[in-house]
């Protein structure tokens, strides 16, 4: 393995490679998400005229946080973080109980550093190194296929973690696979696990404006958040910090976005896209807009009711407009024809070169016949399997329970790679955690599985009858639901105690339920490992290699939810004959209240409008390229200072998954300016305010 | 005009009209719905070895029956009429009162001929002649477009109805447009206004496996009925009739079936079918699955929210069951490359005669233009105009009494077309029935529109904006419903009468309503007309025109709610791997049932299980090319008996909207040996099996 600085690493940028004779990679103004190993500073400097030295790099980096599934930044010398609401949503929640300790409702405010509560489990972590270990990997798997593949590549990543990290506490290694394989390398993380909360506005106004406002702009919310990292007891003295800026940016000023975006699917073939566009997107927004109907009707029936159904709503109706978000883009002819012509490209460059070729063969083709398999087979895959029990909590842990048990039986290099003694403790602590279990949300999420198997595999579907025999898809939901004892976190320990022979002679109805049916499921996955994803897996990595061959790192890789660097500006956009301005303002938030969910706002706010400045900017847009996992990255001037907090894309970013289009796809941003104001005008947060801006 | 009787016509077929030269129609095996005057007679024998000869064809003819929305057939001499059961739930719930009486549930018998209750407003008609009358309208028309090419039209076709129909009673003559204003015909009807009950099935038969078997196959439905015409106060005597075959069909035998197919688009552009495929069908879809989640939802409340949110998701399961079909037919690659080429062998057709090109243009071009502005103006389009208060019957009469006041202010030759006097009566006519209102359908109609307005549109589309200003969707919706008066007819009349002023001085807030906000939808509808609907018009006209010069009569016009018949033979077919088989058996469906809805038999099916021939066939497939609006149609033999009614098609027929696929689409028909079996073993109504089969 190599161990290189990032401070070398960051200099070399794109030229250090060896990429002379490579050619120009496809990449866009403003597009990607850049790994902090591989920046595009001369493009940087060539569209906006910045050099970012190695120092700007470093205070950047050191200053950048990784939270669990969201992103964030230092913002002083003591430990001070940045982030979205939502981002910090878990830890209010688990704080609460209920009335005015209500900190998700309510929102959460500090005065003093004990004041500062301890969010349950919450981890923060700065990269600090970056290894390149693929050679090694490439070694440890040379010549090895399926399983045996999978085993020897974990097993050298393994190795290669603990020689970096040792056993030092604080210290954590993560390998990363790049280029779907191209790369492999060793992300050295400090980790402080003592994270508490600072500071939490209400809900109603993080997320003014609710699903409709959601994934679209203008938007008018407060979606930010405060936390600080402790060690010893004793808040962390951070040397690399971002500068805080009082002031929000211009129209056309250059942006930098540090964060964690989580995956894209930037390498799919058009094949793959036109599954995802004709079946498997159209199949599961047909199903969820039905789910999210029985939700809304179901919320209508009292005060409580509304609370169940409401928590389980926001995630429905968020990933509704995600994946509305997705067929959009896939819709778009202009769109899928950029994605032939650059798939024509690459395989014309892939076919001028003969040991590149022989060496890459044809994997456009493999995965375009793994898509006919696709097409035959999806339906009973997805309803059998993948989506089997619909959410329900009670049938996750029995199928957990069941699979776990068949596979502990046997010895460990006879069982699938998912249940590895490692997973099978992270297995083993998530099926004990203590999740309350909500009862009507159990039954429809049963019911409305079983309902919908019926419908699209039909009544005369082995499956259908398999699962429901004479039943009625209600009946059977009802009954199982109320006569499973597996709610009982006990339970299920002791099923998982007592293996295979314990969980054969349950008399827990959803047990048996699931003994008597995942068999079917089992052998839809088996097939289709060896028919789909296997295959394509191995295409995706040929076609990644060829990609990385032609193109090197001139591509970005796709996201990994890791640490990476998006560029762009201050820009609104223009779709359908209508123009977005690039800007809100405090004082358009009252102009949009109604007093009725979801455009109500909060008491304090009402109290302090007279008192806020209208016109400061309060969400802006830019053009960086962001996906889900950016959530609460910061958004950095070119002098480097933080100038808001990034929490949303508008709808058209999320066609992101597959593709950025610097036209249309926007990350929405709070600025600081409205944070500052809120903290001192709303909130009355002076010295909160005085320890971001020094005043 | 020239008057042709059918005789002749029907003998000619294909060969008489002048077809020399023209190419062979790209019409495949089994395809088609025929017209009586242009029957592909040489393709039958050819294909089947049968001789239609004229007599043949005309006892068919005479014995077709056209009911509202359906079709049906002469059985007996003694005007007894065969069709499904759902074609005359109309009749049975208007004659129900609850309880014992409620005859859509529990069925109806009657033994004697008094007991036959007359169906309130019930029409049946059989065609007795078909005058062509396409010189006359071109003439009439020669040079005229838009409005006045419309009044023009309409004049003509009038004035031909009149001459051929007079005033005689019991006739009713209908000008029909065929190949989109290629030719135009003069249908003349005997007109029966006195349609009886005779029998009806249980609902759980008639209907059984619900919506989850609905377009499906394998089958177990009794969907039959008897009607029987009477005039001055006695049944028909009917010389033309279907004689009744007590045998089931085997595989591969021919069909016949007769009926009124109601409307195709088989010749839509690629254009066309791709907007459909990407656009207007997805939307939809995804706005009924979530209005069905919150109707299945509603009906759990109580039996009598069960009955009334039953009703309405009845409409909705198969609404969305009909699209799920035609979507499932556009994404079919080859279905979608078959249509292209179609298309590119009419263009170069077109193109390869000068005279013929130079007079079509280039429609292909103007419809595509026209799927440009559909696509950046659909959604305001649909949320604004034509989905303009999401079905709310209140929302529907005060728009209906707005606009027609506004234009009824107008002189009648400034009016639009859809306003003239005669169109003013049937909407004057409608608006006074008194259709009972459901408060909390009615709500959840308007709120489910508000909702969807908002979410699709944005919160900042004017539109919205119109029509929420600060209410809630939920709010609003409710409000209006509680305090409109509009439910009750005496307040429509008055409103109605009182024209303008009344309607503008109105204080229902309703109408006040509708004032403040249909004008955005007219204007919407305006430019509709401009830019969308009017030039794709013209360009279909055109391109059917393209069609009729290169084809002739070799092709058939799409549906048009007027008599067709169609032929293939008895065959299952192959699907995703499985293949269904062509029949079911009486007793498969105690196998099917579960005693849960909508798998629970009635009682007296129940208790006749052991008496009936277990053996006899119940359902059965054929490769006839129907639509909706043949429900009812009778299925004929070679020899001419009619051995079942077809009563639906399966999921790949709904395909069959776009283009007809042999392989796949299936008629499903209920056998006339079933029905036989259950009339006398189920029902004990022993003269009726008699009046059938003469035994």
């Amino acid at each position: 393995m190599t161990r290189t600085t990032l401070l070398s690493v960051a200099v070399i940028g794109v030229m250090g490679l060896g990429l002379a004779g490579l050619a120009a990679g496809p990449v866009r103004a403003d597009e990607g998400m850049w790994t902090f190993d591989s920046l595009p500073t001369a493009k940087i400097k060539a569209d906006y005229g910045l050099d970012l030295d190695a120092k700007w790099l470093d205070r950047v980096r050191l200053s950048a946080v990784r939270l669990q599934g969201c992103s964030a930044a230092f913002v002083s010398p003591n430990g001070l973080i940045l982030t979205n609401n939502h981002c910090i949503q878990g830890c209010t929640s688990a704080l609460s109980s209920g009335g005015k300790t209500d900190y998700v409702k309510n929102g959460f405010r500090s005065v003093l550093r004990e004041d500062e509560l301890k969010c349950p489990g919450a981890t923060a972590e700065v990269l600090l190194t970056i290894t390149d270990v693929s050679e090694k990997v490439r070694t440890a798997t040379a010549g090895l296929n399926g399983q045996a593949f999978v085993k020897a590549r974990d097993g050298a990543m393994s190795a290669s973690e603990t020689e970096i990290c040792g056993n030092k506490a604080g210290l954590r290694c993560q390998t990363i696979s790049f280029y779907r394989g191209g790369q492999y390398k060793v992300y050295q993380f400090q980790r402080y696990t003592d994270v508490r909360l600072v500071f939490a506005p209400e809900f109603d106004i993080a997320f003014f404006g609710g699903d409709p406002d959601n994934f679209n702009f203008p938007r008018f919310d407060l979606d930010a958040a405060f936390l600080r990292a402790y060690q010893d007891g004793k808040p962390v003295q951070t040397k690399s910090y971002l500068p805080w800026s009082v002031q929000a940016p211009k129209a056309g000023d250059p942006t930098f976005v540090v964060g964690n975006p989580g995956s894209t699917e930037r390498l799919l073939t058009v094949s793959q896209l036109e599954t995802q566009r004709d079946l498997t997107i159209p199949v599961s927004q047909l199903q969820r807009s039905e789910y999210r109907g029985r939700l809304i009707e179901m919320a209508r029936a009292s005060p409580e009711a509304r609370r169940i159904a409401g928590d389980a709503l926001f995630g429905v109706e968020n990933g509704f407009k995600v994946f509305y978000g997705r067929q959009l883009t896939l819709n778009d002819r202009a769109f899928m024809e950029a994605k032939r012509q650059e798939e024509a490209d690459l395989k014309a460059r892939v076919a001028a070169d003969p040991a590149l070729a022989a060496k890459i063969g044809d994997p456009w083709a493999e995965i375009a016949k793994a898509q006919r398999v696709i097409a035959e087979n999806y339906l009973p895959f997805r309803q059998l399997e993948t989506e089997a029990g619909g959410g329900s909590r009670l049938y996750g842990w029995a199928r957990t329970l069941v699979r776990s048990a068949q596979q502990r039986a046997k010895p460990p290099e006879a069982r699938s790679a998912d249940y590895s003694d490692s997973r099978l403790a992270q297995t083993e602590r998530a099926l004990m955690a203590p999740n309350p279990v909500e009862l009507d949300i159990e039954v429809l999420r049963l019911e409305h599985w079983l309902l919908k198997t019926r419908e699209y595999l039909t009544v005369d579907h082995p499956g259908t009858r398999s699962l429901l025999g004479k039943e009625s898809p209600e009946g059977l939901a009802a009954s199982l639901v109320k006569t499973s004892s597996l709610a009982d976190p006990a339970v299920r320990k002791a099923l998982w105690d007592g293996g295979l022979e314990a969980v054969s002679a349950s008399d827990d109805p959803m047990v048996q339920f699931v003994i008597a049916t995942e068999g079917q499921g089992k052998a839809l996955r088996e097939m289709w490992e060896t028919e789909v994803s296997g295959p394509v897996d191995r295409a995706a990595e040929r076609i990644a290699q060829a990609r990385f061959a032609v193109y090197g790192s001139s591509v970005y890789p796709d996201a990994t939810f890791s640490l990476r660097l998006s560029y762009g500006k201050v820009a609104g956009w223009t779709y359908g004959g209508r123009t977005i301005d690039a800007f809100t303002t405090l004082g358009g938030t009252f102009d949009r209240a109604t007093g009725s969910a979801p455009f109500a706002l909060p008491q304090s706010w009402l109290d302090a409008r007279s008192r806020l400045k209208s016109e400061t900017v309060f969400n802006f847009v830019t053009t960086n390229d962001i996906i889900g996992g950016n959530s609460g990255s910061p958004v950095i001037d070119a002098r480097g200072q933080v100038i808001g907090t990034a929490f949303d894309g508008n709808i058209h970013s999320l066609g992101g998954a597959y593709g950025y289009d610097g036209r249309l796809n926007r990350t929405v941003v709070v600025s600081t300016a409205a944070i500052t104001e809120a903290l001192r005008t709303v909130y009355g947060l002076e010295a909160l305010a005085r320890e971001l801006t020094g005043k």
